[in-house]
């Protein structure tokens, strides 16, 4: 491919891994909006080659035959930039590793890798001088990880909480607005391409989990690895409790939530990373993202709340993320400048779920007659756990009638998951009580 | 000040002009978190002095008095990073200029500045190869202008709407939750310290045009001035403004819109930067942005839809932004790399709002009687303007008795302001016609 642009005489060759929905995309805008990316570049972006399983797979675009290579390594070892959509851990990790040794730019949205091997690769990354970016590794198109980094950068973040998982945040939205049932929503969700064939990694909340370890890591200067982070899904979310979340005035959403917590020995700061269902209040900016879009919530010292909004996923919204990480990586190699991955300034250690203290929601199905409230207000003020609200609402049946069970929704102040866990297994073991229907986190109060 | 931290060596040295509600803020964060914006930086960034009119003026924080000095040009001319929280035109430009002179780094948050003299102070610094960063010009503490130069670096934006004041969002949506007129909410805004004694430029738009300047700037890679700006206040929206659009589902909100728009006669694209009151749908994202928060709304071909939300002034939030652009500007001359003022690729010529189309709300007090509808509705089509939704409420006396005239409430497809005011114009002339109470532009839909 000729350089006929005289204007922008250095070229980058810059090769692809992977043409899926993501991978597609990007080739085809560095191929239709190469001028551009030039002029905004300061050098011409070559796509030299894609490299793929199988050079026959149908695809979204359609892409020059003679660009597809099976040999990912060779394609490697001849680039400038090299951008990694084939997702996985390997061979995503040797091919990451090879152009590190060759010296070339990286660019990947592979947050499973990130999450298991980030530290490891940025350290390498570091060693070599190279840059490794990695925008669309959380939610995709929005533009987070940045902010996070640079604007943010003379300020102190105490709190992230973000929707960073577009399915399930389909799927609890379709529930809050229809009253289906989980298995039911999950399975539009389907239908209509949200979820995939196999969505155990979205909805036990995996990927939103591999997703708070790298805004962690970023938010509070210390690398946070997916072990590090607690995670619970949404397969056990029921229309009963979207209801009575709502009716309470709050929405359930999954947040990947990281925080600074000082620990209750007084043995510093640490910082908790966890995944897990969360009433937040309907008039919360959470509260406002619906369908599969994504959202992250922020909170630092100086700034205040900020939140950033957007397609977390989908083939073009990602390839932007990707392709702003390419052009800020090509102006530095053609500026020269600093590489960007993580600054990793400060070790905080890991507080495990323990160490958290949050608001709770608890749902119980107790017999209707004198002196339940008083026994199960008892039993909380013992475990030390202290009541925000109670509401008791009568069952009826059909006809109207009183059918001798009330159902108990109790907001309690901020207490540890111990503490909470304690009061709602002695609950149990009361003889007015029917059932515990549902414990569930609030935030954002 | 001796530098014990051997393992932060490189010192920069730091100047600031301006000790107000920001700057004063950005002074202490400085002091009291030398150490936390070393190990971010590489290196100490050292306050050697603070320029100010009267040293002796009364600040809301305490600040060692021997960094004081009413010497702005010295102070300068010793600094390696110069943070500029004046405001006005001078004499903060002309110490710009000096700074960008001695090859120092210049940071500020002077919108009015930036947009009258913006492309004259950028094209100096590039050619001085000095870095001039102003991420708290636009949305105070909202990382906004980094990830618009950056992370969509390789997308291409189409439309940006931006609630950039938020004096006129205070205003506005006290009117739509409590009722009030405009001059008793401004009343109320001034009393909390959201409006300043004299507010004229947040209400007459003129803030928010300086922001529109900018947001379009870096948007479309085209040097925008303020006087390319339409700009509309707050001042003539009335608490019935407010109720119509209430009770046909839209909030109005003061927005800087920014949009490339193809031209009608085919002579290619052009962008169109107005400022102007505007009713958006209340499911719209930014419909939810309450108070005197501000939040930026982007529309990009690859990414979709992306909104970016947080405190657009402040003391404390602004002095985040300033921060984040100092350690961001800081990091690279300790590590080298490029300068980070505009990319100008492209000249795209300014449209002015005869250009633009939108889609229009018409409030008209009209007679009760037959063949009303049918008299305005030959009027829209007889100038090219078509109506999507009409609707009519009999207007009553307090004793319920009809009065003989009718409130109708027009939503318009997308029209020319040429063929609206022809059409308003034309309406104006009908016998059953008593006001038009209202013309507001539409957006969102």
């Amino acid at each position: 491919m000729a350089d006929t642009d005289t204007t922008h005489p250095k070229t980058l060759k810059v090769a692809l891994l992977g043409a899926g929905n993501v991978g597609a995309q990007v080739a085809r805008i560095l191929l239709d909006d190469a001028d551009s990316l030039a002029a905004r570049t300061g050098a011409r972006l070559e796509l030299v080659g894609i490299a793929v399983r199988n050079i026959d797979a149908p695809r979204e675009v359609e892409l020059p035959r003679e660009l597809f290579t099976t040999d990912a390594s060779a394609l490697v070892r001849g680039a400038d930039v090299v951008i990694e959509l084939m997702g996985g851990l390997e061979p995503a990790r040797t091919l990451i590793l090879e152009a590190i040794e060759h010296g070339a730019t990286v660019v990947t949205g592979n947050k499973a890798l990130l999450a298991v091997d980030g530290p490891s690769l940025y350290e390498k990354a570091d060693a070599a001088g190279v840059q490794l970016s990695y925008e669309a590794a959380v939610a995709g198109a929005i533009p987070i990880l940045r902010p996070i980094r640079d604007s943010l950068a003379g300020d102190k973040i105490t709190r992230v909480m973000g929707i960073v998982n577009g399915t399930t945040n389909f799927i609890l939205d379709a529930m809050d607005t229809t009253g289906a049932e989980f298995a039911d929503a999950l399975a539009e969700a389907t239908r209509l391409g949200y979820a995939e064939a196999d969505p155990t990694a979205d909805i036990e909340g995996h990927d939103a989990a591999a997703k708070g370890a790298i805004l962690a890591s970023l938010s509070f200067h210390t690398r946070f690895a997916l072990e590090d982070v607690h995670c619970q899904g949404i397969t056990q979310v029921t229309a009963d409790d979207i209801a009575a979340a709502k009716d309470a005035g709050f929405v359930i959403k999954l947040l990947a939530i990281a925080e600074k917590l000082e620990t209750a020995d007084g043995g510093g700061p640490g910082v908790s990373v966890r995944v897990h269902p969360t009433l937040i209040p309907r008039e919360h900016p959470l509260a406002a993202v619906h369908g599969a879009f994504n959202a992250v919530f922020i909170e630092a010292e100086s700034a205040g709340e900020l939140m950033f909004y957007g397609r977390g996923a989908g083939g073009t919204p990602t390839a932007s993320a990707i392709l702003g990480d390419v052009v800020s990586a090509a102006r530095r190699m053609v500026l020269g400048g600093p590489g960007r991955t993580e600054t990793t300034t400060g070790v905080l250690p890991v507080l495990g779920i323990d160490a958290v203290t949050t608001q709770y929601y608890i749902g119980l199905d107790a017999a209707d007659q004198p002196g339940v409230l008083a026994k199960i207000s008892a039993l909380f003020a013992q475990n030390g756990v202290s009541i925000e609200t109670m509401r008791q609402t009568v069952h009826r049946e059909n006809d109207g009638h009183e059918n001798g069970s009330a159902e108990l929704r109790i907001v309690t102040h901020r207490a540890s998951e111990a503490a909470l866990a304690a009061t709602v297994e002695a609950i149990k073991g009361l003889d007015i009580i029917n059932s515990v229907t549902s414990v569930l986190r609030v935030e954002g109060v």
